[in-house]
């Protein structure tokens, strides 16, 4: 199953059984979010790619879909049309003649 | 459809189409899912959650849906998977008792 | 004693004792100080400003500025010059006639 | 001049110049240090540390440093005394004999 659905409905029930949507405004999500992207970063510092403890990645990046589904859930946005929608709007920015193979930002293209 | 694999297989699509897979280490996409995530909460600086703009936020978490799904699939991880089993852990972490109604970290709980 | 040239010396010899140099390459620096920011961050979170920890976040603070000082040190950076030329320029960026008593952006102003 | 008092001076006199005390409350101020600290990650993201742009690491740096000293001034906290209280009970942390070399999280030492 790979229904992002599944996984609101689970996140939802483990918020809700602990009475935690009172602390769940949409500015603490974010900022829980950028919390747990700092822990999954962690794994990284002083450190190349492939030395990066992949059982740490796996349950850092699980906090970091849960946050931003549970943020999603918030404003109702249905995921898979948000993230199609801003990769159309990326393609405009970054046109694959002009962008391919480089790591310039859009705006030095 | 609200399935992760049409969101990756269109990620991918996007990524390869750049011929930017060559700066896709993992380390990096960690990063750049750290600065997505500093954009999101920017939207939320200086104001209430209630006074930031919503289809900026959709955007930007459109952005780190993104690099999440795409560093998940450098990992080969089922995202379902790794978040469900996450919330299995952190129940144990927080279990219901201790934890309702209390953002106290499970560390002073 | 106010002067960041002690805390330069402190750090250095602390980093040096350890032979730590070797990993402090200034994308990782960068990467650290943003993990003891998202630590500061954390401390605020789920709260209200005033119920903050101040022990601490004195403790997180100065974690932020050692990576930040290690940082400035490897670009050979006065912090006093750069924060001025910075005040500087962003004076210009906010006049005070139109940036008084409103956080808009300067891109919005 | 190499003194922290008379940046907090500068900072304190272009902030109420615009009458943004109002904003600056710690979680706030905390959230703008985590927006610039990303803004400076950002330079080094899909490079090599060597080929960031020194110029705008200079800037960027700058901001991280005028949030902190406004973040420790909301606190009264004296800077000097905060970093050198940090190093001392990190080298408890990290004692020489144990860290020597090594980049390994003292929790795990």
């Amino acid at each position: 199953m790979n229904d992002w659905k599944d996984l609101k409905k689970a996140l939802i029930n483990f918020r809700n059984e602990r009475d935690w949507e009172q602390f769940h405004n949409p500015k603490d999500l974010a900022l829980a979010l950028s919390i747990e992207v700092a822990e999954l970063n962690e794994l990284f510092l002083w450190k190349k790619a492939e030395d990066a403890n992949k059982e740490k990645i796996k349950e850092e990046l699980a906090d970091v879909f849960a946050y931003a589904i549970l943020l999603a859930e918030k404003y109702d946005l249905d995921i898979n049309e948000i993230v199609l929608a801003k990769i159309k709007k990326n393609a405009e920015k970054y046109p694959v003649d002009k962008a391919k193979g480089t790591a310039t930002k859009y705006t030095d293209l």
